[in-house]
């Protein structure tokens, strides 16, 4: 399998993110060709020292890492990288690796 | 579910991290008492922009942040967490959150 780990900081309005994100982010991520799973984090997200820097973290499961990057090619994609601007206003980072169980 | 996402970065000497990843904090890591799956990334990791600063990412899988908590509070979580600076020379990020499906 594959990850896609989206990694949300903290953002200058968390009532507001939280409220785009559900309502209008959710349903444009759930649209990607090949997505798998989508599971976010419920809840502060914490650190071993304290809290996370981090105010959500989605991990969005696909067959491969070929597959994330053609999901980012096609329309679908598209729309939901474009989305992401329009309410991370704390900064995003991305991950993208192929997984193994171990 | 609950998340343990360990986010290691490029470390000095990338031969002699994987074979300590492999041969030594694998097993000691899969001791964590309530641990239910443990992936890490195969292959380079990688963003949107090109690679990344992150070597290996490893995502640890409970029921609960309460578990993990818990987990390394055990003898065997003190002897996993112990483990992480005898290899980690690139530094290492830790996020722990609890998780819904989306």
């Amino acid at each position: 399998m594959a990850e896609l780990v989206v990694l949300y900081k903290t953002p200058k309005d968390a009532a507001a993110f939280d409220k785009y994100y559900a309502e209008t982010h959710i349903p444009l991520a759930k649209k990607l060709p090949g997505l798998k799973k989508y599971a976010i984090s419920k809840g502060p997200v914490g650190t071993p020292a304290g809290p996370s820097q981090f105010h959500l973290i989605a991990i969005l499961t696909f067959d491969s890492v070929g597959d994330i990057q053609k999901a980012f090619g096609t329309p679908e994609g598209k729309a939901a990288a474009a989305d992401v601007p329009k309410f991370a206003s704390g900064g995003v980072e991305m991950q993208i690796f192929d997984t193994k169980e171990v």
